[in-house]
């Protein structure tokens, strides 16, 4: 597994040591190329479907038309990001099926190692997986996060047609389940010592774009006291948010990413100021509440400074709660290997959140150090990694099993 | 003098009613050309120096040697900026030099009309009053505002040759004064009822490039107590910076003109802030406090939030009193006009700061509506304009008569 890992990462390696490999580029293309070959040398089935999943399968010798267990992650990756991200799920799902087959174990579900297209959401996000849940929308396709353009150059680059795409769903009873290795990407197993993560939901998110509206003037000639900055008030609204989550919130975040002063110079008040909110919490109610908390501080500090306040929608997904069975199956998994777990909400969005309105899903972590990941100093210790697979092999075989 | 603002409005219109005029651009070299034109055709004699700054000049009948009283302003403006800026000063220059001309006065000085490069720094900043004061260093054109790259072009569609520019200096013996109209780019004067600004000095400003320096980090996995987030910390800096000033530095300004985050994206906290902090006080003590207290906030800051701070500064010009003698002059000549003053410090940079350091100089200012300038909303009324250009023939006299 170790040297699959490594050859994986050469696919759009940087210099830091991290690889860069946006959906449906030739870095991206380059990595699930290898994965289809490395499976076919192993003997395994191959499969690319009208979404361009990439998957590798080792039937049931028992029924041709047995369901399948899903085992994924994706081989895209954010633009300069580390080489864990995705690519240890995939790897580690291959290995399931390569010690299964070993073994000559006889199962009564197929098993299938799954690489989905676009999680990373550089072209629209959950492409693949949405895809084969049959939620993928024209909407989504016709406004995608990376742009129009993008999306449509990769689609070719990689010979998919946007018509074909949704052809990708699976009817549910044809799945046995969808289970998922992947890097925390935070620092909580660290912090608690925990060596699997047993994740029990997929927190909801709201982004809004928030424009602040006041009046550009000379910097040297407006007083203190004439002045509607709206970098002011966009400042006042990121220091009140970040403490009304820290204070009401726990377990939430909210996140001030980007802040663009219009005109943007030295010498001028700011007229306008576009601020990038996202808040993120794993309880729907929850996620309304803080929503509106928000949102009431940025009325506040508009209202304070004499500013106008558009607050507009940018993207929004609900929290996702993971199958109880599919968890404990993780924790008796673990427990039989003699390790440790912790119990975990996951802040990142991922393929599951998409299967598991499908299918029974659930998700293992293993620890990231330092908790930091979309960047090239992510990094899981391999006795970690090794951890993670393993659990994912027990898993798999107690749902297949029907444990 | 209605007619000669109104055709040089008509030089690099832009579509919202203001001019676009950057220094030794086409349209700022067009507007120039017209004055020369302009002047000559009304008889006066008109002159381009070594730094492309445009003269007409009424000798004196005394003597051919007698010393020039400067009438000036600049002709250049911002991108998009309005009619009145620079131009009123020029145009009634020249209406200054029409009126003693009609009068066949004969004054023991000579009147120059002057249009100053670059006062505006697209390119340098105050270039053509600098040189003419010897103060033009090869430091500022080396490394200029607006980037080497554009400086050169400039000068080339100009004629003009950089190792030639200082060669407009002109002795401090043969000047009489300096003497400016200008808008005030202000609301002060509308606010109080003043019809003529009395400027008694021009404020010094410091400008720095605060970057903090956090972590960035996934921000729905990072949870808020285990972040060191640069765009908090930026934010908190503004805010603090707003409410110092306010409280223990009246007649002061500090802006956050702008601020950029890194990387800059919805779901990721900003790992850098690059905040652009500009101070100004009219008082050369207070600016130390000033800027003393600001960059202990930025500190503090930074403390606050496990930061690091790095502090650039990028410009600093000191507070310029303007001539006792000169201000004197002004108020009496308002007053024969039946004119109200008001006593002002300006906030704005101008060329008569350059001019204090080698004659007396003055400045009056009219007033702006709502205090709009560098805008295309820019707005004088027109009998504020004629009062302004009347209060500079009435105290050029008397500096010319010696009163």
């Amino acid at each position: 597994m170790r040297a699959d890992f490594d050859a994986l990462a050469a696919f759009g390696a940087t210099p830091k040591g991290g690889v860069s490999r946006p959906s449906l580029g030739e870095a991206h293309l380059a990595a699930r190329a290898w994965f289809l070959r490395r499976s076919q040398e192993a003997g395994l089935e191959t499969r690319v479907d009208a979404a361009g999943n990439h998957s590798a399968i080792l039937r049931s010798g028992r029924s041709a038309a047995a369901p399948t267990l899903l085992l994924g992650s994706h081989l895209d990756s954010v633009p300069d990001g580390g080489r864990y991200d995705g690519a240890l799920g995939v790897v580690a799902a291959l290995h399931v099926l390569l010690a299964v087959q070993k073994a000559g174990a006889d199962l009564s579900v197929a098993l299938e190692a799954i690489d989905f297209t676009d999680e990373e959401g550089t072209l629209v996000g959950l492409l693949g997986s949405e895809a084969v849940a049959g939620t993928l929308t024209a909407e989504s396709l016709r406004a995608p996060r990376g742009g129009r353009e993008a999306l449509l150059a990769g689609l070719e680059l990689a010979g998919l047609h946007e018509e074909r795409l949704a052809e990708a769903r699976r009817e549910p009873a044809s799945l046995a389940g969808y289970l998922e290795l992947h890097i925390e990407q935070g620092p909580r197993l660290e912090q608690e010592g925990a060596q699997i993560g047993v994740v029990t939901g997929i927190v909801g998110a709201r982004s809004f774009s928030l424009v602040f509206r006041g009046a550009a003037r000379h910097a040297g000639t407006t007083p203190m006291g004439a002045r509607r900055d709206a970098g002011l008030g966009a400042a006042a609204f990121a220091v009140a948010a970040n403490a009304v989550v820290a204070r009401d919130f726990p377990g939430c975040v909210a996140t001030v990413g980007d802040l663009r002063l219009e005109p943007g110079a030295f010498n001028v008040v700011p007229g306008s100021a576009r601020v990038a909110l996202e808040l993120r919490s794993p309880d729907a109610v929850q996620l309304d509440e803080l929503e509106s908390a928000l949102l009431g501080e940025a009325g506040l500090a508009a209202e304070q400074h004499a500013l106008g306040l558009e607050a507009i929608p940018v993207g929004s997904w609900e929290p996702t709660a993971l199958d109880p069975g599919v968890r404990a199956a993780i924790r008796r998994a673990a427990a039989a290997l003699g390790l440790s777990t912790l119990e975990l909400v996951s802040g990142a969005g991922h393929d599951a959140q998409a299967l598991a309105g499908v299918t029974r899903s659930g998700m293992i972590f293993v620890p990231s150090v330092a908790g930091i990941s979309h960047d090239a100093g992510e990094h899981t210790r391999w006795e970690d990694c090794v951890h993670g697979a393993d659990a994912l092999l027990g898993a798999a075989l107690a749902l297949a099993l029907g444990e």
